[in-house]
């Protein structure tokens, strides 16, 4: 059973805040700050070069891989990290698409991250007329599923609303039409038990600042199904995927399995405040992680809807279609959030109107939840966030 | 005038360590540890998600850019950080090929580093045809410069000889044949000045984490002529490149300039010891670098030839037809440089046999040549290398 109590002291809250968007920036692990400064004194400082080697940053990619793959219900060896989220994405897509050479559609969902979509215009275009995407809306999905769709590329937890997509039978109807499957995990690791290897998914990518808590920037990852890992044809041919990297030979030959999704150099720094993290979640059950997050987002659902008549649920009110997050819509969406934020409950907003909360059991409660419901209570009945400096709209991310 | 006895005080090099791979990892800037310490705590820990905006992390990559364009002759807001080299190649190359569409060749040496190589093939295999990599000896490259070539893709000083290419007469040579550049100054960013602007280059391209000291897996740099900067379409189209990321639009349009260069989140951490870096950067005159440079490398090669007659020089003997490394040949390269490292000083072995020294001014001074001379003649005339321990083949990077 996991103890929440622990994990929650495993990480630095600021005095007065609730954080309810740990699943757009994950908090700062206590034991993060003295893990990157080992890092950087005694490795980077100490054994310069040789840190490659014998601090082994070479195969951390590797390392930290298989302890996010845990995670994932992927085998270990099919999961390496590096570059950003959107590279990862153009990976999966262009080795995927590759491999279906007579179907020319990606298949993708109107309420996909709009970074996985531009990506996939990019390398459409770079294709020139060889594939075109086709977004749907999410609950349309299942019915485009066709023998012209070479790969559907779904992102199982929508960033707004929260919705779930049903990964495996998705990844069943898209590989009974000939499909292949890119799942993108930004919303669902460390959110809630994913089975990568059940669903029997082809690919998979994510990002590991959300609710793993690698921190800002930290790196993206690649799953690549053990059956296809050898064939998958790196379109990012850099040289740590190469079969040799260090033997500098003038011809590209893609290493062994996921090595080859490697390109350039790795994130050391990054990657040791990534680990920091990781060593939280070897405490963690992904199973007792799913409960309480359900506990959660429905005791938030159910407060809100009483105290706020005003907010309109704007994810899926049964729990087993949703991720970790709730999202209300308001007009006013924005001014109350950052009236919200003002008063140290923090959230964010998404045009054109949605509030979003991201429930992390690693550090977020019950009593937390309550507390937010109240301050949230306190502003719509007030009309707080009717004030100038609550509405002057700047970059949220 | 640089003080280099000033820019010497501001990096940790270790006890007993004459550190010349500083052309493959540069030192730990002494500022950097406590830069990140803060960046974590501070901006991480305490401003959570309002850090993008708050501490600046959204704009980082455009203002760490323009300190960088500075030190290689580019005008503020024509360079931009993130991802690593490999991606940037790709980047590049894609953008310059699409400006050439009745062209087939992109022209490199088979000097050039192999990810360049690697990545530009991948990209032709993705074009399927549409493009090919031609590659010559260095030597050869102007000669090969014709009415197919859409680009000349080189990396300005040779990763293994030191051997410079004339940027500005091939920049020249090329445009007059209608062809784009795309430099790559891994080797020059920092070790001498470059003049992006002067030469009049199309698009660069280069690392952080050599002569810039950045740190291991420090981010990299794309810069793109201000006449291109608006017209070059993004083949690794990333939200942060967007016209307006945070509009979360569905179709992809690209951002003002250099911005659309940007793909996904910006590696905040890295970027922080890269600023602690480039602090010691605003010390220095990169003229005065390019002086103390010619003056360590011509000594260091003096000093070899005369007490070390069996290593054979593989740099240009001429000072302007190098970059700031010397290299030398000798077949048992590999276990005289094991050698040269237990004593302390730190070179590096490229297959299969070149032994790479590289003198970064800001930490490296006459007397550092001189033992690091003496440490070499003592191995070379007591055949010290001839050890079991110094052959055993590990991987160097």
């Amino acid at each position: 059973m996991t103890d929440f109590l622990a994990t929650r002291a495993q990480f630095h809250i600021p005095e007065g805040v609730i954080y309810l968007d740990g699943n757009s920036l994950g908090p700062l692990p206590r034991a993060a700050a003295s893990r990157i400064a080992a890092m950087v004194e005694d490795e980077w400082g100490e054994m310069l070069i040789r840190g490659w080697n014998e601090a082994g940053w070479m195969h951390q990619p590797r390392r930290v891989g298989d302890r996010v793959a845990r995670l994932i219900g992927a085998a270990p060896g099919t999961v390496v990290m590096g570059d950003t989220l959107s590279i990862k994405v153009f990976q999966a897509l262009a080795a995927a698409l590759e491999m279906r050479p007579d179907r020319q559609v990606i298949l993708s969902d109107t309420g996909n991250f709009p970074s996985d979509l531009y990506m996939a215009e990019g390398l459409c275009a770079l294709l020139d007329g060889r594939a075109r995407l086709k977004t749907v809306p999410p609950e349309e999905v299942a019915g485009h599923i066709d023998e012209r769709v070479a790969v559907l590329m779904l992102t199982e937890v929508d960033y707004r609303t929260g919705r779930r997509h049903d990964m495996p039978a998705l990844t069943a109807a898209a590989q009974a039409a000939g499909a292949l499957t890119v799942w993108d995990l930004a919303h669902s690791a460390g959110a809630m038990p994913v089975d990568l290897a059940g669903a029997d998914a082809d690919f998979a990518v994510g990002c590991t600042y959300k609710y793993l808590n690698g921190g800002p920037g930290a790196p993206a990852f690649i799953y690549v199904a053990p059956r296809h890992a050898d064939r998958a044809r790196p379109a990012l041919a850099g040289w740590l995927g190469h079969a040799a990297p260090f033997d500098f030979e003038h011809a590209y030959r893609p290493g062994a399995g996921i090595e080859r999704m490697r390109v350039g150099t790795p994130p050391v720094i990054q990657m040791a405040a990534l680990e920091a993290a990781l060593d939280i979640w070897d405490m963690v059950d992904m199973n007792d992680v799913r409960a309480r997050s359900v506990e959660l987002t429905e005791r938030f659902i159910r407060g809100v809807e009483a105290a706020c008549p005003a907010l309109v649920l704007a994810s899926p009110r049964e729990a087993a279609l949703r991720g970790s997050q709730v999202s209300f819509r308001h007009p006013d969406g924005y001014a109350i959030m950052q009236a919200l934020i003002a008063r140290g409950v923090i959230g964010d907003f998404r045009a054109p109107d949605v509030l979003r909360f991201g429930f992390a059991p690693l550090f977020i409660g019950p009593e937390d939840v309550d507390a937010a419901i109240g301050t949230l209570a306190e502003i719509m009945e007030g009309a707080l966030w009717d004030r100038p400096e609550y509405s002057r709209r700047a970059v949220v991310t």
